[in-house]
């Protein structure tokens, strides 16, 4: 059978979407359904793909002449043809991949204009102007994206033509200007490009849809894929429609709705449209639309037919949609429909609202809100009292929610390059483009002062949950002179601004920020995450300010408490300064009961914010210079305050001084070397939890490489819970945690002795890659760049590398110990990839940062319904087992 | 049946070493053999291994029922008795662990002496001096090594006699003198250790016994098990054997004596004798014995005796032996023989002429010589040049072969402290003791004033392949003032002197050294170790020097050359310094091609002198600021040099500066940030290759940790080779070197695109343990005495950890690719118990220090013969397997 590589939109469905990618599937459905989509077809990506096809970048004859025999279809059920003189076909050809993807944006609208059918579609509508005008937009489009030249270049020739005739719109220009645009666009393009803009309608079909397959492959498009980890597609598919227009006077029109508020999340009708215009000036942004409400005082008929379709949409998708449509003198056509893109506020509305509304059930809602996205919404917004003082600068659309402080930047690959040098930006731009991607992404926030709330900006923002203030008009933006200005008021590049996307305002300087508050909906999303995960989520807090705020978050105890933030306190960095320039023992210990107390005060505080929820603490780790100052000023002083003399205290910095201080002296290295340092942490550790009733300290030790020097240390402990007769009166455990690669490959001969173990995956990743991660900016980013890391391994675990230990590390540790307690508390544990990674290899708990626990939430309830916990003794070692999990994904070997 | 914990030599036999020590078997052996042997009993190992049961430091009372049942059968048997005060049965108890142990050397003579049976003793002897010497000593020797006395205590009270006597030696004192002494000495005991002197002989018998037990676990013994790896053992036996005496006049005598020269290994009677002496008076060093041949002059009879037993036991044995014997009053007896400890040169001697003489095989000869005792041989000798022109300060006796310079130091502890600060130490004694191995062991040579061939120093000094000079009695060294004199002229701690332990010759300040000459015996024996070793041995080289050294000593290729070495010559240091500062590619380019020639010299240099053996070459490897100056001065020479100003240099630095430049921007990091850089040393290499015949590049990409990066080099080094049409004109390779963690944990990714793999086992333990090698020491040297690392992982390979790392590499690399070829070329590559390993994991070359290629050679001899290879195809998946290799080893998965 010869494959088939078109397909009709009657042919097509929704489940097609592989195949006929998002676009194409979705017309396909609306056409089954019966709303009125104008007919076409769809090249399939497996045409892209066989376009690739041994590099040879070519669409293959047989396919060529499978789409010509549907463009004779359209002709012969139309009575249309295709640059016909009296009553010519004209054509849209749209990508559409199966994910949407607004960094491959190649589109060509009027297909089929040339010089004769152009006199044939005025001849149809009797109208020469509209003639002519979309013959010159053809030109102008095709010229663009098809055959690459600067846009630039048509707008210009544009311009000599409307300076000439004095005009400032476009729409001043009459037929005669019109003549005149399209022969300077001709000469233009034969000039840029040396060759003839091609008249041949299925010249103009083949060379666009070669220009869609092309963009699959451009920078654009591989930055999106990457920034947004799209894998394993096998191409975009080409969407070949008959032209509807919006731009035939003022019964026709065109816009962009949404089923719901895709800002807020609000059940309500949402939309713009444009009278006399076609789809790419609503969403381009350079004439602001209307709201679609309007529309219904215009042409109600047309409004309550789009209001049924959106209520048949919805319900027949569950999910809120985004469509396309345009009014064709009175007639309304549908163009697209599509899942919108929603903020994490509208999203998490959106899911607990469905579900009361019935419309999905509780795993669709935990599965409708990406965690990555909560993010949005655990941001700190600007503090409202702050801003009751200020007047703004400037009013513009709230495009995407959040707020933003940052240096102005004009140019995205500046933005990019400053953010690289850890500058805060805020990207500056008249309206933004997808050559612009990468400065949105590098930067805090992005203010533009053309285009509407689906404008390019404000899509992609809302997309990457990036604070987006759009559509400011009373912003003049000159990009090449680098100036921003608001009524006479300048800001330089460089200059600081705050964005508030949730209001639209724009400030001055920088704005003070504060908590975001957890709305109703964000608490009835949580409580059904909590009910699919598995794995345990606690937080890494060091202070009872942190830990009340985990708590609020969700955490389920503390998975990192770092003593050492401890030592750093004014009214005890002198104590551990005298015990680290100790040089006995003795003097050691009389140090260190100086801090014992400060200590066991900090771990009573803590335990009391927890109410009963465990918390790891983690002996003391850093290299002792750390707490040693680093200035000869600052040594001086130190010197004299701890009483020793300056060149002692020196001697004693030099000494500590090391090559690769990562490597170096600390840890359990520490504790091995002065046991007195872990029995005084011991010691304040168990005199708290004996203090605070439900305390439940759980000791790690950390750095270990070797199982004997984990028990060295442990025996301290040990003794001095026999010396505290602390015997049942504390629920404590004694743990380790895993960060050098030494213990994850030694698993089972730790794990006999460790109630619990903690990945450290910074460290793990620092010394399994190999890198350091203070030093890895010189080359990592290249490295991204390159594809060489596909991600930042330091963000999301490397699973491949890292992962591997980590999941050789779990079983040999489960075997040897079925009991033992593992889990997580690098940064990666508020990163959803790495939850759900964590929870495929069997992890029992993620720790993270106070402010990502509902991510963590959240990502490890998509994990236990991605992967189902084993719910039967299934023997993994045996192949045939066929419990209906992934085995590749939950335990490979 | 009950346990048997005593055996009569008479039932013993050399096979029952583990159970009965070393020397208990073969004072069976002997006795089984006929050879006149004083009748006793063994209390086996595991006697101590039940001392030690639960802790409980106890001689169970069933032994010592069954060992009395022993003495009374000694008693019947000679018709004397233990205390006796007519004819008093006396005994030596002495240790014996099944491996030879110097650190535990607490032997107790004249045991059933008290004040009865000394009465008994000069009874049957008629000789009250005799009587009451032996009485005194076996005081003495009880107090000290049974009571814990110090020994000096009794050296005092002995003093203070011959003081009032007015006497120098011992012999001097008269009968009464000594019952003087012997009650002086038993007041001293009362007062020193608070209870009586026991003169109950089965008391004495039980003490000593304990004794022998309690010193297994002396830190003396502890620390000698240490050095020497001794592992796994139960305890030491202990020997009670009826006394003869070699002070009984002109006709008794004591001595020790090897069946060859235990230095030079030549094939001769080798020992010394004192008449009228104990053994200890040999061995200790006090007197100066004679020469075994003078003993032929004095009674040939015993003479031919010896003679025929030195053959007997020689044949019997089938190596070098090492004898004690006593004369009493005319008759021989023999009391030990054990393998003899040899230098490395009396080693190999030996082990070649043995094969000649048909006494073993070749695989015999390879197993007989310890790859690490080599180094002996491989060690610079002093320069005989300039040694003609040199008056030696005094001659002593040759004691252990091979030339040492160092600072003169006259305690062991501060010797070993200074050690471990870095200086060359010298430790100078009038005798050596077993307090004193920690100090030998940190010290470069030994210097005593006392004792023979076979004393204490010599003994130690041989074992740890230390050079020695013993017995060198014009040097009068005052410990206390830390003075040593040699005929007036003194030298201080800290002055240096160097040593001859082949002549014996001490010198002032630091002599030359040169290369070791390899005897024609050494060749043989590498001829016959390189028939059995199935893995490469190379050498790490970067210049024709070290490589001709490397092809002399039977190196088979260069298994490491750093390229960067040669970036430092002066006469390419600014071109590089220039590449470093260089802004943008082409600059750097420029600079690049001002070093490419050179390096192509250096190559052309090394396969010349190589002649076709293959070299793996490391493309540069180092983080860039090495090559940049630190200090001010040179900051500003440098810039004025290669023409940047001042702070554009020292901003380059800064941007260079790392914190942890061993994980750093270095190695292939390097490589695919500047691609310029490994196109030039391609270039090199090619262009060299290609100009020397038969030239054999194996280029090597350095600190890969993701197969990624691997490519992104291999295809700059192929398009290189593609461009210089290579083709197949070179027979080259390419592959990485595995010292990242994840390299080695992904090696099944990197196996198919590799030709070669190379483990760099420093960078690997560094990072797998989580330690820099730099930093290490603050508490490595920590974790060692704790016994946390029982090796130095940077010395000997870590097996448990980093080689369970290596292991996974070797497998799953030959899995996905079964030709690649796999080596090592860290330092551990030079110490033979690595080398083993790597033959076990099945790798196929390992390269070192050209100085350290045949301890190498060897050391994969005894690894071939030890775990020999595979011959057919097990499946080792498969647990059933019996191809009669030990899996565990061989391949543990």
């Amino acid at each position: 059978m010869v494959k088939k590589f078109v397909y009709s939109f009657s042919e097509g469905e929704a489940k097609m979407k592989e195949l006929l990618g998002g676009k194409g599937a979705n017309l396909a459905e609306m056409t089954k359904l019966g709303i009125p989509v104008p007919p076409g077809f769809t090249l399939t990506t497996e045409a892209c793909q066989d376009f690739y096809k041994d590099g040879q970048n070519k669409i293959a004859d047989g396919i060529i002449e499978e789409y010509k025999i549907h463009v004779k279809q359209l002709e012969d059920s139309l009575g249309k043809k295709l640059g016909d003189d009296e009553d010519p076909l004209l054509l849209s050809v749209r990508s559409g991949a199966a994910v949407s993807m607004p960094g491959m944006m190649d589109t060509v609208l009027n297909l089929g204009m040339n010089d004769i059918s152009v006199k044939g579609l005025i001849n149809k509508t009797n109208n020469p102007r509209f003639g002519y005008d979309s013959y010159r937009r053809f030109i102008q489009m095709f010229g663009n994206v098809v055959m690459g030249i600067d846009g630039e270049i048509f707008e210009k020739e544009l311009h000599t033509v409307k300076n000439e005739k004095g005009v400032e719109f476009d729409t001043d220009l009459s037929a005669d200007d019109l003549q005149k645009v399209i022969e300077r666009y001709k000469a233009a393009i034969q000039k840029t490009a040396g060759k003839l803009f091609p008249q041949d309608p299925f010249e103009q079909l083949k060379m666009s849809v070669e220009a869609v397959f092309g963009s699959w492959n451009n920078d654009r498009a591989i930055l999106y894929r990457k920034l947004n980890d799209l894998k394993g597609l096998a191409g975009t598919a080409v969407n070949v429609q008959v032209m509807v227009f919006g731009n035939k006077g003022n019964t026709s029109g065109t816009g962009v709705c949404f089923t719901r508020n895709p800002s807020t999340g609000e059940n309500k009708f949402y939309g713009e449209y444009l009278m006399n215009a076609q789809g790419e000036d609503v969403v381009a942004g350079i004439r602001t639309p209307l709201e679609i409400q309007a529309l219904k005082d215009q042409n109600e008929a047309i409004y309550n037919e789009l209001v049924s379709y959106r209520d048949n949409l919805e319900k027949h998708y569950t999910d809120m949609q985004d469509m396309e449509f345009t009014i064709e003198e009175g007639k309304l056509w549908m163009l697209q429909t599509r899942n919108g893109k929603r903020t994490a506020a509208a999203a998490v509305r959106m899911a607990v609202e469905m579900v009361k509304e019935g419309l999905i059930d509780e795993e669709q809602a935990v599965m409708r809100v990406e965690p990555a996205q909560l993010d949005q919404l655990l941001h700190p917004h600007l503090d409202p009292v702050a801003v009751k003082e200020l007047t703004p600068l400037a009013i513009g659309l709230p495009a995407s929610p959040g707020a933003a402080v940052g240096k102005v930047v004009f140019d995205a690959h500046l933005a990019h390059e400053l953010n690289e040098s850890g500058e805060d930006v805020i990207l500056v731009r008249n309206e933004t483009s997808p050559e612009d991607l990468i400065g949105m992404n590098a930067s805090n926030g992005i203010l533009t002062a053309r285009g509407g709330m689906t404008s390019h900006a404000a899509v992609v923002a809302r997309g990457m949950g990036k604070c987006c203030v759009a559509g400011c008009s009373t912003a003049k933006i000159d990009e090449h002179a680098r100036t921003l200005e608001f009524n006479g008021k300048v800001f330089n590049h460089g200059d600081v601004i705050t964005l508030d996307g949730s209001t639209g305002a724009v400030y001055e300087g920088s704005v003070p920020v504060t908590e975001p508050e957890l709305s109703g909906d964000f608490g009835a999303l949580m409580e059904m995450a909590d009910k699919f995960r598995v794995m345990l989520i606690k937080a890494n807090s060091d202070t009872p300010e942190d830990t009340k705020v985990a708590v609020k978050f969700g955490a389920e105890g503390i998975g990192l408490c770092r003593t050492e933030h401890m030592f750093f306190e004014a009214s005890r960095i002198k104590a551990v300064r005298e015990m680290i320039v100790a040089k006995e023992q003795v003097e050691r210990e009389k140090a260190l009961a100086k801090i014992e107390p400060f200590q066991q005060k900090d771990f009573e505080d803590i335990f009391k914010v927890l109410e009963g929820k465990p918390m790891i603490i983690r002996l003391l780790d850093p290299p002792l210079h750390e707490f040693l100052p680093k200035e000869e000023k600052d040594i001086e002083d130190v010197a004299a305050e701890i009483n020793v003399s300056v060149e002692e205290l020196r001697s004693t910095i030099e000494s500590l001084h090391e090559f690769n201080p990562m490597l170096g002296f600390r840890g359990c290295r520490l504790a091995v070397k002065y046991p007195e340092i872990p029995a005084m942490q011991a010691r304040a550790i168990f005199k708290a939890a004996l203090t605070v009733p439900g305390a439940k300290p759980w000791i790690e030790i950390p750095l270990t490489g070797k199982v004997e020097e984990y028990l060295n240390v442990k025996k301290v402990i040990e003794k001095v819970a026999e010396e505290l007769q602390v015997g049942n009166k504390v629920d404590y455990k004694i743990g380790t945690m895993i960060e050098v690669p030494r213990a994850a490959l030694t698993a089972d001969e730790f794990a006999p002795h460790c109630e619990f173990m903690s990945f450290g995956t910074n460290d793990l990743t620092q010394m399994t890659c190999g890198f350091s991660r203070d030093d890895a900016a010189s080359f990592l980013t290249k490295y991204v760049e390159l594809g060489i890391y596909e991600k930042d391994p330091f963000q999301t675990i490397d699973q491949e590398g890292v992962g591997k230990l980590m999941e050789h590390c779990v079983i040999t540790a489960k075997e040897a110990n079925p009991d033992i307690h593992i889990g997580i508390c690098g940064e990666h544990g508020g990163d959803p990839d790495s939850v759900v990674f964590c929870h495929v290899i069997g992890l029992d708990e993620v720790s993270c940062s106070p402010y990502r626990v509902p991510i963590a939430r959240l990502a490890a309830a998509h994990a236990a319904i991605m992967y189902p916990p084993h719910d039967h003794d299934c023997d993994c070692e045996d192949e045939g087992c066929d419990c209906g999990h992934d085995h590749d994904h939950e335990h490979s070997h």
